[in-house]
């Protein structure tokens, strides 16, 4: 079964060069067993062109190492809070995807500018602040997952599958890591269309609230009729 | 002959993501054979990469599937309603492309700054209004080629075989679907340099008449010169 | 003799899909023989992924084709001028390449920013005006080309080998149909650095002649010492 | 042991056109063997399609060619004043890759505005004055050299192993040819988010020195967690 977990997450990873969302080893995938109470990710600063399935960590909840011969990600603080503050996903995705990073790194969420947005994120992309000098310098991967986590209190994780770091990065989830990489391409795309857009019209207002409704319910909820019947979510 | 059809428009398909046009599902193709009185349309959130010809589906003008395994398209009754009103046009593509979107987004028409537009486009090409809250709420996708057909009524949609749908993407047109790809790669590339164009002279102005008139007439109509004479339209 | 210039020239024409300056069939290069009093041109509107050495056409300087199953490029008239005015050129090349282009559009010079642009290019990058009602109705092209010669009365087209047609896109030249291609790969790198340069710097100046005149000088000229002895011009 | 210098050096120059940091022959890696006083400098002018490991020239540390049937890179005099003023680094690249290119010609420092860029360099990446009339006329390279390393006199250039001269275009180094083609990838990366950054939000402000502490100490030094501890520098 852990076989299995790694393999999903190795192959999660490997989509991540191939959509251009990361540079080096800028960016890690895992993906959560919740029977299990384990995680799969990326070792910390390995090649994506030399990257097995066999080099997956895998990591309980507590945070330690179950298996694996490499360090996992020095972002699995992260991830680990993730999963214990969002019950309902099943992966996680960081990276320093270019558009989005300089959505972060201008300070900014992402405001929703049309249907391609409204289609997979439900509202603003949030921003969350900077992490103080106390949070950075203790336990900083974790407390970025904290302030994800209170960031969201006020926020439904489900309809908003992303959040920008401020002079960080993304990060993004979903059901399983396919899903959450799959979101990743998405908000680098929408990142992108979002700053031109502002180029192209200084003045520009968001997106109605009914149409972001309309899009994000043909393709979320009962009333779906985005797709084929069997590929919703 | 549905069987020619079909091949015809999932060759106009796969069009799209060698042009670089579609992220993921974000696109759509169609052609009509105005005799039979159906239209072929790519089947609704298949990828590109699983599509065949055998996926394709086939309606009926009245907005019934005549023939295939999966649903069609939401945006099967925007396509549909353009058949109706254009009735000179045999492929209709809709996409996401990131330039047209930006422009669209930005709820702003895109003005003709010189003669890579001109040889396609005759004018500035329009960016429709949103819908409103009852037009998007009930019969959304027939609602946008409506709103798309009342906007052309002081238009020439065969001088103009592009708009774009405000806080939504572009519509392209031609007289077959790969025609219509052609005009969708035409629009991204004009709106890619026109936003530059802006940025770079923020007080441009559109291009004289006289120049729209002789590069869209070089390439249209009797007085033709460019290309092979077999091969203009 | 004729086959060997043919052959170059569509080696050239080749080039233009491989370093991304052409869409389409939207571009055209030729090479001129001097003694022959014969330039090889691309056929008009003819696709790159088909175009063989057989399909390029040869004229004469009166304009007339010699040899050749297919249209010249609808610009030919341009490219005759342009032989006829710069006694030095032996190719020609123009493309719609986007940067260059949106400069074009702009309607604005490219000021030399830095020693990439001065490597190649002595000064600003001019930028001819659009032509006037009656020149764009009698003999466009033809009068497209008197347009840059005329120019360049007060130019050494020798050391400024590119300019920009307001409202249009570029034409750049070189002493072989190879090395005008040269000259549009550079062009566009060019035009894309220094578009985005005034972005980062609104105020920013242009590079000061001293500099301009050491790079220029390092490539060109008697006291060269850039790359191996035999491959200077 | 030169075969294998020249071997190294090799490999690293051709990650330049791997990475899209050049256009034609712009761009050149060199890698020094202290305990010999020589270096392997990239040839003049030579295209990187046709390069082999045969054509890379060796120099001393005098600025003579001792092995080689071409010449040394006319930016050899540049390398050779670094290898003298920064004696622990191995490897020197010099690029004209857009987005850097773009920063030094506006003649700007590039701020850290994240923690890309802090994970690799320390604080701005500084932009050098342009040389004089009497630097530039006379030894221009070398003077550019010194120029670089006076400006790091008050600079830690193993914090801050990039620099860009204004009008020009960026140098970085590495403790060998590899790791400096390494940090020419992330300056380039660096440089076009800090460029999109600025242009998401106009007012964004450096990030907090803490967190650059954080990230920089996070990879570099005793300290250092992440990656894996042998492949650390």
């Amino acid at each position: 079964m852990l076989e299995e977990l790694k393999k999903r997450v190795y192959e999660a990873n490997m989509l991540l060069p191939k959509y251009g969302l990361v540079t080096f080893t800028w960016g890690n995938v895992s993906e959560i067993d919740r029977k299990a109470g384990l995680f799969a990710i990326k070792p910390s600063g390995v090649d994506y062109d030399l990257l097995t399935p066999e080099d997956i960590v895998i990591m309980d909840l507590d945070g330690n190492k179950v298996e694996g011969n490499y360090n996992p990600s020095s972002d699995t603080p992260t991830h680990l809070e993730l999963y214990k503050a969002f019950r309902n996903i099943g992966g996680i995705v960081h990276t320093h995807s270019p558009w989005a990073t300089s959505w972060a790194q201008a300070g900014r969420g992402i405001p929703c500018y049309g249907t391609t947005h409204a289609d997979y994120m439900y509202g603003e992309i949030p921003c969350a602040r900077c992490l103080t000098k106390e949070e950075i310098e203790h336990d900083y991967e974790k407390n970025t997952g904290h302030l994800i986590a209170d960031l969201f209190k006020n926020l439904n994780y489900e309809a908003m599958p992303a959040v920008l770091c401020k002079n960080h990065g993304p990060f993004t989830w979903g059901r399983d890591a396919r899903k959450a990489v799959h979101n990743a391409v998405v908000l680098e795309e929408v990142a992108k269309m979002a700053a031109r857009c502002e180029q192209i019209n200084s003045k520009v207002q968001p997106a109605p609230q009914e149409l972001l409704d309309k899009h994000y319910y043909r393709k979320h909820g009962e009333d779906a009729y985005y797709g084929q019947k069997e590929s919703r979510r």
